[in-house]
């Protein structure tokens, strides 16, 4: 569901550093809990003097650009408390380095997208919480579909 | 209309895979249709490393991430026949080839929106159908921005 | 606020080129008011052979992929006048060179927005007045969240 896409300056990040941003990162969706591997993060050097900050060159900026598709966050309370929840994680990897940097959040579309050739299943699922203890993306019936905690609404009645 | 990025392992893919895959998703566009030149795609190696999925590096990862701007896909059926035709023009290129893969569509403002300078007629209409002949961008009158299928409605009568 | 992708064949532009275009761009958001500091614009070279138009590669084609946040264009006349305003200044970068050029704008939620850790402040308060004089971000007291120009509405009576 998220799709991270982290521009940094070349050599901003080791291979350790990379692995311990995504781990955090993923460990913060997957408390919610979604599956792990929904959580898809690229880093990508910005090569020099092609950041550009108030019209000026900047090569110690990070910029985080993240995209929501199977949540939505819902409500003031809950979305300020994830913007300073995700700043908290990545605090170490820039503010604690020298870097500024800016994180924005889209939500796209959950019915436009795909795994593996697989529509996710519904949220809060049978299939849902099936792919969050396995790890991975595979075929869901019918059945598998409905949510963990059924509950129907009552039948139509002379008004 | 379309924006494909295509974030790839480095060296996935060919010249002529490129080239290959980047005409049959023009195909599906063209077939709506929209003109050909709305279809943009963007191949983009990351580098070894830089993609994690689920908090561990992968390295055999697709990540296709897609805007829609000159259509909506109305109501869900279409929707999922769109994801699902989508997934079978890319699979020879990620499933047969061993690959994971992702693909997520957002929607943008189609009136925040311009192609060499202009802004693009709009939908089915006369100065559309001409840019889907003519396969580039050109200026137009106001009366080519006219449904190709004119009907006006019933003038206001005594209620 | 806004954050430029600017994704250009390799060698197109020069360092003072990539700096004149940001400066040009910032200027415009400048004079919205809004702190220069929340333009962003990265430039990012894509491979030869690797940027598909209709289905052909096209090596001389430069897309520019805009997000905003932190204002919304009001009306069909204000985005069309943005949409027009944005092309006039990249022009001398695109059409004056011979590139063929495309540019779309999204529109991203303003509360899922982080600058340097903080939130950013509300549209036209005493804070983004001051982000804007100071241009960089700070903290901010609740006090400075109210709009510069404050207006209250009636008590409520008796109907």
């Amino acid at each position: 569901m998220p799709l991270w896409k982290v521009y940094h300056p070349a050599g901003a990040y080791t291979a350790e550093d990379k692995k311990s941003l995504s781990e955090r990162l993923t460990g913060l969706y997957a408390s919610i809990p979604i599956p792990k591997f929904y959580v898809v993060i690229l880093f990508e050097e910005v090569a020099k003097d092609s950041c550009f900050v108030g019209g000026e060159p900047h090569n110690k900026f990070v910029r985080f650009k993240v995209e929501h598709i199977a949540r939505t966050l819902p409500g003031p309370v809950i979305r300020e408390w994830w913007v300073r929840t995700v700043d908290e994680i990545i605090a170490p990897f820039v503010k604690d380095r020298g870097f500024d940097w800016e994180v924005s959040i889209d939500e796209t579309p959950f019915d436009l997208w795909s795994l593996q050739g697989e529509i996710p299943p519904p949220f809060e699922s049978v299939a849902e919480k099936r792919w969050v203890k396995e790890n991975k993306a595979s075929a869901y019936t019918l059945a598998e579909k409905l949510p963990v905690s059924l509950s129907l609404t009552p039948g139509i009645a002379d008004r």
